[in-house]
């Protein structure tokens, strides 16, 4: 047993691995260079001999820390890597990495590479990799399943990725309300292995009807001769498929679930979530949220080639570039102006800045409002009047600071006045549009974290500029 | 058993509250108006069976439901909840409401409110809100714990939040290695109940050195007759209470764990850490750092007061305020310029913008990295050279588009040509400062998530306005 840290464990394994590929380029360079046969032998030799260390310390690794090693190279020598593991145990480890990586992985290996490696996947865990994997593949993979296997499979696809039916898992095991607990134990004791994650065994009725659950916690304490209806739990926290698996994350972190059952709208048990999933799930959602605020379409592989990588912003660039020509077209409007005065062009980028800096702030918290069910109908007045307060608020102190410091800069009573009430104009048009965009998009049923911040930004620096500019012209010329 | 979605039944009872506080509120109101006192006690006879209704509806939900509620309502309306439910249930809704929202629901309390509400709370997780709780409470409850809890409390709080130490919990099952396991489930079996979350039992030498684990499975399962010390697993993910919990987290997705053996440099068992407060820790994790981001010092109360909230975001505004007044004086350096040319002023604001955009594209891939340990010191430099090649390329591109355009606008190769090559480097200061930048943070022990973004845009505002306003000066005046 050792008691060194986890993370650090995975460090140095990864270390080890990158050693082991510089000795193995080493060798492969000197191979190309020279030409005398003998010595060719000898290193090969050597050669192969790093080939089984590394082997052999790839095979004591867990599927998931093979997964971290890969992604976190290189992508020639990442391949290297895979090369060595796919043919045993690359199914496991296809499903540790993240889409973007899958992708690189799965793009070199040959049509029969690729069905062998998808065979070896659990039928439970095929959606999850459906996508990386060319249609026909999937197609024969799915021909060589029993007929109950294919229609699972099937129906696991139909359901969009963030439904709860395309994570649930059909490993479940059911008991009969009338049998006794020593029943149970005794059936119980017949299989070599229980599902992963199983805390609870589901009690149904003869039409698969979901009664109740069994937690393994009362079935080994109770006494064995009680009947299962009496001490079942007839009180369950359940699923339907068709539920959001979002939804579901922050149902198992309310009620500390484990495992759940996933019924129908008959109440009939279709499969189990379980918590594994589930924190999965919620970890690539915070990720990719993180990761699409920035304007980057889900994951994007660390060591993606230049050209992907490129394509993969270009879209995100290309309304960025757009909103900032219509805000340069709304300062070309005051060109005259600007040409009179010219303080105005090193002040205007401020007021437009620190709008939206406070935008950002408002749609930040109301996102997550959102994500978590907190904002309803009841509330999002109570919230916008908050926010307009704490504008107006900051619009006041912050635009008198900025007043001032354009007096001290410009000595000019009426620019200082224009610069604080622009400043209180614009926070306070960052706050409505900061409250309003994400609740719009939410309703619109597009993603608020997605879209929020460029049309956020779009409206902060061309009304900041309008606004400034406009003042100005109003009052300063 | 119910087939509604768990999260529209939750909203279905914060409905309903709403409206019960709706009817209470009216009610107040006219008890306030009029002094008739017959009325008057009718009225509160109404008053009272709202009251009533409002109580068994609350007492009928789980805490985290009632924590839910609470978060989602304004303050006055939390506050009426808040004194149904806190003298009964008040410790463990207070355990699963947000720590901005505890402290609001706090705040309100007498001294022996206090008191009676934290001494609801089991010591285990005591650490969990002592930061919202007044010292001397915290000593008075403490005092009342006997010796073994008052000690492990201290310990707990010892370690710092993002600890494996503050997590972990103490309620862990020992067993010894020489026991069968029909002695094990006979002692089980004398208990009430087990911990939650209790997935295997911990199997531990005289001096409590954790020599393996049992999961409940294999007990379940295997020959009764047999010895622990044949059929543990002796291989176990454990961890020190030292080390980061967000390192844990990663082992727990990883390994899909339910529960882990915390253990001190020795190897004695000492705590246990479980699913659930892991995957409250990623969920907290995950929405601090988007609310980091946005420069919200942590939770904040969606319904905090005006005062408060302006307070929460001053320091991000102000030192947004300071980088835009020094890249505002940037702008003053070249007002000469802008007199001359003034379409300058016009298209400088696009330059700075486009380059905050990529490179927070870059910082949000090096932060993502960071976190998951995909970085490491063998992997910069690829990850350099690559993120340096998209924005060349992106740089050439964009820079073409952008040049283009203000060629059509104001007619002049020249200052096409300045847009284009202005672009084109700020694109390459934004990659390498956006690279630079979260992993000089990470490497002083600074969380990248909360000042890169600062930093970076005031990077690409004064870089941008300095390389656009240099080059002009230099080759169009």
């Amino acid at each position: 047993m050792t008691t060194q840290n986890t993370q650090d464990r995975l460090q140095d394994s990864l270390l080890q691995v990158t050693h082991l590929l510089e000795k193995h380029r080493l060798v492969e360079t000197m191979l190309h260079n020279q030409a005398n046969p003998k010595q060719e032998l000898i290193e090969s030799l050597v050669h192969r001999q790093h080939l089984a260390e590394l082997q052999a310390m790839l095979r004591r690794l867990h599927p998931a820390d093979v997964a971290y090693i890969l992604e976190a190279l290189p992508l020639d020598q990442r391949l290297l890597i895979w090369q060595q593991v796919q043919a045993q145990r690359g199914g496991e480890i296809l499903l540790e990495v993240s889409d973007a990586v899958r992708e690189s992985l799965l793009e070199g290996l040959s049509r029969n590479e690729l069905l062998a490696v998808v065979q070896q996947i659990d039928t439970d865990d095929l959606p999850d990799v459906a996508e990386q994997v060319p249609a026909d593949i999937l197609q024969e993979v799915s021909q060589s399943l029993n007929v109950r296997e294919r229609r699972w499979l099937q129906s696991s696809l139909a359901y969009p990725r963030d439904a709860v039916g395309h994570l649930m898992s059909k490993g479940l095991l059911t008991i009969r309300d009338h049998s006794s607990l020593e029943t149970v134990l005794q059936e119980l004791r017949k299989r070599e292995e229980l599902p992963d994650h199983t805390d609870k065994l589901f009690v149904v009725d003869t039409r698969h009807v979901l009664k109740g659950v069994l937690p393994l916690h009362t079935l080994l304490l109770a006494d064995p001769q009680a009947q299962v209806a009496e001490i079942m739990a007839a009180n369950v926290v359940s699923f339907t498929p068709e539920e959001k698996a979002s939804d579901a994350a922050l149902a198992f972190e309310r009620y500390d679930l484990v495992s759940a059952p996933v019924v129908d709208t008959r109440g009939r048990l279709v499969g189990r979530l379980t918590v594994d999933v589930v924190m999965d799930f919620i970890r690539e959602e915070a990720e990719e949220e993180a990761l699409q605020r920035a304007g980057l379409r889900g994951e994007e592989d660390l060591f993606a080639s230049v050209w992907d990588s490129a394509r993969n912003r270009w879209l995100w660039l290309s309304i960025n570039m757009v909103t900032a020509l219509i805000a340069s077209r709304v300062i070309g409007l005051f060109e005259d102006t600007i040409v009179r005065i010219v303080a105005l062009a090193t002040l205007m980028p401020i007021v437009a800045g620190i709008g939206g800096n406070t935008g950002n702030q408002t749609t930040a918290l109301v996102i997550r409002g959102l994500a978590l069910g907190q904002i309803n109908l009841g509330n999002t007045g109570h919230l916008l009047l908050k926010e307009l307060g704490v504008s107006l608020l900051n619009g006041a102190v912050w635009g008198s600071v900025m007043g001032l410091f354009a007096f001290l800069l410009y000595q000019s009573v009426s620019m200082s006045v224009v610069m604080a009430a622009a400043m209180l104009l614009n926070l306070t048009v960052a706050a409505l549009v900061g409250i309003t965009v994400p609740l719009v998009l939410y309703k619109l049923g597009r993603d608020p974290a997605l879209g929020s911040s460029v049309l956020l930004t779009f409206t902060t620096d061309s009304m900041g500029f309008l606004i400034f500019l406009g003042l100005a012209t109003l009052f300063l010329l």
